[in-house]
């Protein structure tokens, strides 16, 4: 009983991360309310950013230019990279504003379930921007997962003819959390690495 | 460190019901990875929708034509009207495939905190139909809350002079439901308007 253009809105709507069929058919409807004040303004953000955006061929990053923003941000200290994973968790580092190096994004991690494979990362490219002498470090700020930190075993190696230091995030109690919700894991990593007060 | 378009694009998604500001980017990232898979496929499909959606002149439903695909199928009951708060209720109603008569889709329910007054509502309009000779029952399918119970009250008071049936949905325990786990009022109507077995 609904017509075929809004079940591909809802379908499509569904592929969302954090939407199901549900929440896509109460998404659908929201939209089909408010079709001058939000649907069309969001198509058309969306077919204007699919035009604008590019990857970015020094660092990969997503930004609607190229060399991103970040790269042709002359300020930005050129003797640093940090690794992340994708755009998402470079997003992340600069609301931080605690970071004012380069990044290199990666494109996902290493998985032997999902098939990625070395050669599906941008490894290659990070090991040549790391020959760079101007570079001197490399922040690995990869997700602390096993596949994670795989990729950051396999990224180490992979770095270790150029002259840099290699570091990776701290792992500890996250700033504001309760120590009784903590992984044994996180504690353990904490109690290890405590700082003089 | 984000281009304006990203942000413009993050900003509207934001306001999908279920996204918040921290989801939305997620979801932004999604689409900005996925560019000819998802973000222009379903910039398209808003268009087209936002184009071919229009409010039934009839019933008040959403739909690509009007009158709607309910209102326009000559098999449907015409001696029932089943009244809604909104389109999304009434498919709700639809995929149950229980119901064969015509909608009338309010709108909304009243509110004194929102503002929402009876003219603001399509109950005129449902006084007109009910007053069409060939409608017998009206069914008020309106939420268990007190705003939808303040509405369905009104509703009725308009009815008056309609020579109608006027009924609502049952309240009782939800099929599968654990008894453990509801509300008192629910438990209360369940007991009181039990069954022979």
């Amino acid at each position: 009983m609904i017509g075929p253009e809004i079940e591909r809105l809802i379908q499509l709507l569904a592929k969302l991360p954090g939407l199901g069929p549900r929440s896509a058919r109460r998404a659908a409807l929201h939209l089909m309310k408010r079709r001058d004040g939000l649907m069309v303004p969001l198509s058309d953000a969306m077919a204007t950013a699919a035009e604008a955006i590019r990857t970015c061929s020094v660092c990969g990053n997503l930004d609607t230019r190229d060399p991103c923003t970040v790269c042709a941000d002359a300020t930005r200290d050129r003797s640093i990279l940090c690794v992340v994973e994708d755009a998402g968790d470079l997003w992340a580092l600069e609301r931080t504003r605690a970071y004012r190096g380069l990044y290199h994004v990666l494109g996902g991690t290493l998985s032997a379930l999902n098939g990625v494979r070395p050669e599906d990362l941008s490894i290659g490219p990070l090991a040549e921007r790391a020959r760079d002498p101007a570079v001197r470090e490399v922040i690995l700020a990869l997700p602390a997962t096993v596949d994670g930190q795989t990729t950051a075993h396999v990224v180490t190696d992979r770095l270790a003819g150029a002259d840099v230091t290699v570091s990776r995030l701290a792992h500890g109690v996250p700033v504001g959390g309760e120590l009784d919700y903590l992984d044994d894991g996180t504690l353990t990593a904490a109690l290890k690495a405590r700082r003089p007060y």
